[in-house]
């Protein structure tokens, strides 16, 4: 039993129009029913034939479907749920995969507050951002989080769940404030720090810019990946979820002054026992799956 | 014409053993002499057959040389140097794959002194460390630095030159100095960065190790990467090229401030223009070869 029979992806970017290729790959039988408010990305869905339809208004994008999921910026998503909130079927599910939870769900509980809203995170991605840049293996292997708020009926929950492991996720429930936090470390403070760093570099005055490129495989490369990431998205995730990205960031910056302080006393072994320490968690995300096991992500060397 | 004939690696490690192999591929006719001070990696070293001979002794190990390449932690290079130098023939050139230029220059200096020295800098490696991790192809369309300082022997430094070229590396000249403030932005930086995170997110007290794993592929795996490279020779990399580190630590520092300061003020503006600067940085990398042009490094998807 499909956990559903009509899907409908608002928003085509990298994660909507991934969505739409694997339910195409993995339910070939679910019509899918796709928005996006360009009608640029419109027209590119239509020549890649993501969905069975491409719907110019949001409204008319859900009038059939029993699941909507909103793959829009999140501080978007509040916006996009009171355009459609008028032509939600009464028994369909709302869905979302913003990476922050608690501002988004506060959003679209105001705007749409009688929708069935059960709200998930698959963390999965890539630097590349658009319609052609999606693909259908995106969430094999990845966790997807589901942040059902209490009182969610547990079928509506379920069911999200199952989607989400037919794409190929394995999936977490969690509280929609601890998801936050979780991010915070796993995601937005990476993103924020890749962001700082790329920026810094680019601003050296005895440094040239074609310096930093050059000699960038020293490790400031995998940074700029990161870096590369969608500045709409990332610039609504820092503002939605500031009180943990905030957090974070201060305790990080703590540790990198306690690091700094021992760099200019000379104190090697808190540096060495630092570094054996880390060392141990990539080892860790290797064997559970979570990075690719080949040395240098698997990059080509030839 | 071959620039050497006679090549011996000191410290058999990642880019000791990636060397020994690519000159094995790409200048058959050499003839390989290595040592290490471990005696389990000269052990390893026979067994693989990283090269002709493998000596007990450093001194043993150049006895014969016109070329000897130190590929040991920077805060070794100066007593490596100090055991050699009995041993280096009168017109053998020294040369080094040290990270920091300026304190390993001294300190070569002081302990070998009559040595011609040249020293060089391949921007290449992987996380992954020891004998076993070398691989020939490392140094392919990387950029190697050599910071010959002046008064050396032009055609001494134009025979290390070719050698890195036929190890199909891209070779830039550059004074020490300046080579250290460069590898302290596009390495050094980034290194310390990442080992800073992987700390600060291993010790949060609510959001669980387990957590930090699973969820990982958000951002943060990417440092994690960089974050298990060997810790002795990060120790060391630190330590010798403080002035530069902390310098650049220190404006990532007020970038870093900047950021959080328009994250807790809510200027969304500040945030997106940076994000969409920072992009045409990852392109030129890409452009100009530096890193794999697929998405996400190439990290399998399946």
């Amino acid at each position: 039993m499909l956990p559903f029979a009509r899907v409908t992806v608002i928003g085509l970017g990298l994660i909507g129009s991934s969505i739409t290729r694997a339910v195409r790959q993995y339910m070939p039988s679910v019509r899918i029913t796709g928005h996006d408010a360009d009608p640029q990305v419109r027209e590119t869905a239509v020549r890649l034939q993501l969905c069975d339809d491409v719907a110019d208004t949001p409204g008319a994008a859900v009038i059939d479907a029993d699941l909507v999921i909103l793959c829009v910026p999140v501080g978007a998503m509040g916006q996009v749920a009171g355009e459609i909130a008028d032509d939600l079927p009464a028994d369909a599910v709302l869905s979302d995969v913003g990476s922050s939870k608690e501002t988004v769900l506060a959003a679209v509980r105001e705007a749409a507050p009688h929708a069935l809203f059960v709200p998930a995170h698959p963390v999965a991605g890539t630097e590349n951002s658009g319609p052609e840049a999606g693909f259908a293996t995106l969430f094999q292997h990845r966790w997807c989080i589901v942040t059902a708020p209490e009182g969610t009926d547990p079928l509506a929950a379920e069911r999200v769940c199952e989607f989400w492991r037919r794409l190929g996720a394995m999936v977490e429930t969690m509280e929609p404030a601890h998801h936050d936090r979780v991010l915070a470390v796993t995601s937005h403070l990476p993103h924020l720090i890749a962001y700082t760093i790329v920026g810094t570099a680019s601003d050296l005055e005895e440094v040239t810019a074609s310096e930093v490129i050059k000699y960038s495989a020293g490790g400031f490369r995998d940074f700029t990946r990161i870096a590369a990431s969608d500045p709409t998205m990332w610039r609504d995730v820092f503002l939605s979820n500031r009180e943990a990205v905030l957090d974070m960031l201060q305790r990080f910056t703590e540790d990198l002054t306690s690091l700094q302080r021992a760099i200019r006393w000379g104190k090697g072994d808190e540096l060495f026992d630092l570094f054996t320490r880390t060392r141990a968690v990539r080892r860790s995300i290797i064997d559970q799956g979570q990075d690719d096991a080949r040395p240098d992500f698997g990059r080509a060397h030839d």
